[in-house]
């Protein structure tokens, strides 16, 4: 199985690609660090074709890029999924590292991790699935860990919305749980992910996913179809648009990072869950300030994301480096005092 | 020739609508307004359809909206155009009152208007032209009237480059040059388009334009190569999604206003482009706080342009009404202090 190549000039040992997983690991967060998240999603192996390059059978999957956003922000990040006898150590580290708790991560021996494939068009806002081989995935009946059950803050990746539900059922009453889902359940399981909505706090889809899921054309119409099917917070993700927070009564609306060199969608919207997530269980709170401030962390460590193949550029990034973009979000909606007409 | 159907409920004499085109006349502004404003483009009839409904022959061209728009920031707005003896009087009426000046609107008796037809598909993003009469603007020769050619504010509506740079001719040095246009232009009169943006200080082009302008799918970079023909100042304008305003080598991105009924966008780029230098020209400053301000007093009047079909919304607004508009783009993009993780 191929993995990541290494960078030019890799070190073995070095902090630079999936291929060493030795990022160096994070400093311990300065601030309280309380609030456990509970992901499930998938753990994959993705092959992609950009117009910028190719790689074959990276580490990927909804779960996966979540937990590596989120871990930034809080601990412990607790992971659900599965994966099959193929799945290579090095992986497992790079997921274990750094507060992603695996104990949930089940492995069938005899089977073969999910696989996806996909090639993005030349603007990079399409993408054409070549291969989904569901493998492992498809007899997937997640069982948590005692110790997962008290979560805080649950975030339901990518995935058959029964399985979604599975997890639920199985967690005490968290403070908040926040979904994600994509076109083909809206289209295929339509009455069992109305059944999830109806237990969720939060759901996080794209905008074409969103007029799909409501019927209609109009994005603050849609926004308000899909809140009374369950979710008090909407969030609406319009890849190089930003994203839009319905919540409180209020939208806020957050830009995308004007990046100069995006070299691979895949995965960004996880990310962006993840930092989002993350960003909320850090906070300990999701009042109206909390969740703008969430939103952009979220969209920062997406910006991170698509900049380089797969999960890589998760790796190894700095607090640091996730404040100063965060910060530059602030600078690129700023408007200034207004001089008025009257 | 059909004009706008009355609005329910309409009384002549009334404010609602073009065929009444008797909206209050806006009260004196209440700040210094001294930039005068010189707007060329086309005067049209045009004949919309979107989803939710039709008009034929309403008034339309992208002078007409610039404007209505400006005229609501200062006077005097001043329009170089052309119409056939077929444009009505109650149409001169609607842009002659409340500060447009039309002695540079030149009527051929013997010719017809500009006619556009246009339909637009479901989701308002995209549409087809179905007719386009050039008419009267085959032959059009712009002539300055003596008192335009001390414009401190010049704003170049869509329309043959050529046809623009004859305007910029009869200009004595301008404070700033703004510019808009199409991709048409971009396609058939590519070195003429070349010739105008290397006087141009500020172009207004959205996002597909500016690919198109640019080779170049990144927005980013494609922002970079456009900057490097001429105008300091480029803005992106994305429709739903807002607008990207890059100079003084930063980048805003400033939020659309979430509307749940749009019924036509025909104009809005136009009315956007009259707000921004309407704004511009009353605070008589072309300084970064204040191109952020304009664009966002541009945003503000576009979000009201489409609450309508054609024009018919910027007739009557009230100046209370775009600054509340306005103030609610800040909410709309406020992003709080962030707590660090570092």
């Amino acid at each position: 199985m191929a993995v990541f190549s290494p960078m030019p000039g890799c070190v073995a040992g070095a902090s630079c690609c999936i291929v060493c997983s030795f990022a160096p690991p994070l400093p311990t967060p300065s601030v309280r660090v309380s609030v456990s998240v509970l992901v499930v999603g998938t753990v994959a192996f993705d092959s992609i074709e950009t117009p910028f390059g190719a790689v074959d059978q990276v580490l990927g999957g909804s779960a996966t890029y979540i937990a590596l956003a989120a871990r930034y922000f809080t601990r412990p990040v607790r992971l659900v999924g599965v994966v099959g006898g193929d799945f290579p150590e090095a992986y497992v580290d790079v997921l274990r590292q750094d507060g992603v708790d695996l104990d949930g991560l089940q492995v069938e021996p005899a089977g073969r991790t999910f696989a996806w494939k996909g090639r993005y068009h030349y603007d990079l806002n399409q993408r054409d699935t070549l291969a989904t081989d569901l493998n492992v995935l498809e007899s997937f009946d997640p069982v948590l860990p005692e110790a997962y059950r008290d979560s805080r803050v649950v975030c339901l990746g990518n995935l058959d919305p029964a399985i979604q539900q599975r997890v639920l059922d199985q967690v005490e009453r968290p403070d908040l749980v926040v979904c994600d889902t994509m076109n083909f359940w809206i289209e295929h399981t339509p009455d069992s992910l109305r059944d999830t909505l109806r237990r969720v706090d939060c759901l996080i889809i794209n905008d074409a996913e969103a007029r799909e899921l409501s019927g209609e054309a109009n994005l603050v119409r849609a926004a308000r179809l899909i809140r009374e099917m369950g979710p008090e917070i909407l969030i609406v993700k319009k890849g190089e648009h930003g994203a839009l927070l319905f919540a409180n009564g209020t939208v806020f609306s957050a830009p995308a990072y004007p990046l100069e060199d995006i070299h691979d969608p895949t995965g960004a919207g996880d990310t962006f869950a993840g930092g989002f997530v993350g960003y909320l269980a850090r906070a300990g709170s999701f009042e109206a300030d909390v969740l703008r401030q969430a939103v952009v962390y979220g969209s920062a460590m997406a910006s991170f994301c698509v900049e380089r193949f797969g999960p890589e550029r998760l790796i190894g990034l700095t607090r640091d480096e996730v404040d100063r973009r965060a910060e530059a979000f602030r600078e690129l909606a700023h408007i200034p005092a207004l001089a008025p007409l009257v």
